[in-house]
């Protein structure tokens, strides 16, 4: 990986077992890119950076969200989704990361969105296949994203959304905009 | 039932089984209302209303929702939609029903919405429970419905929402904010 030194700055901000799983987003973002015709570089700095405020304080979190005027409503769904937003802000802000596609790779790599750019199906996809990964179906994603991108962002937001669902837990709605989304790019639904 | 008289006219606008289906909802309804504390002539009255259009010409249906300014989004989804919010219309326009509630549970039948009513729910639950439904879980469903109202709505749309998602069709947004909505009342997500 070329930016080792940004990676290395992520080993004081979490646990061993996320820094590994950063490591493993990185990599498989970058081998993501390589496959589909994306920048790496890029990939592996979204990679490196998507979780860098994963233990942040979590009213430090909120009040980023408040100050900088992020969407609202992110306050009324689960905690977890935070860190993703606030970890755009902070590339930007402490990581001096200035492509707007890095930062939404970083800002959507939780709830996916309608109308990702490749770069963020990437991440998205990398958060949940990379090789420390365990959880039932992970294999047949991780052999989805080897052969078609889209179908792998598919396949993964619908494994999200029915997870939450299963658990009777709420969906922040970007969500099911992306699932929608995704669904209607395959031609399910009239336009 | 007290408005046979409407039921009769159901009858030869469906096919047998949905006509079967349609008392099977009305039936089920009243008995939901009885339960639940509701106008169980208002149940009635929506459970054999709520499909009378269910079988009408497509394009037929698709003029009523731009003539009458219904939400747009509709006409890129799937058709099968499109009986509901027609139907509502149908209800109040030829059978002269102008309780707002009884037609907003008809409008609202098939996807839900968030802030459903009392009314809207025991509509929503009865076409999914009726006695002629056969699917796997139905029979949990019906013991749901027997003693807790909010738990056998949040039951059937989670049901409904996981069928889709299963066949990777994509899902109306207000079937989307009926779920979070019913969850979020469960006091799962903190407001």
């Amino acid at each position: 990986m070329k930016h080792e030194h940004l990676l290395a700055q992520m080993k004081n901000r979490m646990p061993e077992k996320r820094f590994i799983h950063t490591k493993g987003v990185a990599e498989t973002a970058i081998t993501l890119a390589k496959m589909y015709g994306e920048d790496y570089e890029k990939a592996e700095i979204a990679g490196i950076l998507h979780d860098s405020v994963k233990y942040a304080n979590q009213e430090w979190l909120r009040s980023i969200i408040v100050s900088e005027k992020m969407n609202p409503l992110l306050l009324n769904f689960n905690h977890e989704l935070w860190h993703a937003p606030v970890g755009s802000y902070v590339a930007r802000t402490e990581f001096q990361i200035s492509d707007q596609d890095i930062l939404q790779a970083i800002e959507f790599h939780t709830t996916g969105r309608a109308g990702m750019s490749k770069l963020e199906k990437i991440i998205y996809v990398s958060d949940m296949i990379e090789p420390s990964r365990k959880f039932s179906g992970v294999e047949l994603l991780r052999e989805i994203a080897k052969v078609d991108l889209e179908e792998a962002m598919t396949s993964c937001i619908k494994h999200s959304i029915s997870f939450l669902i299963e658990k009777k837990q709420p969906v922040f709605p970007d969500s099911f905009h992306c699932y929608n989304d995704m669904i209607q790019q395959r031609g399910t639904v009239k336009e």
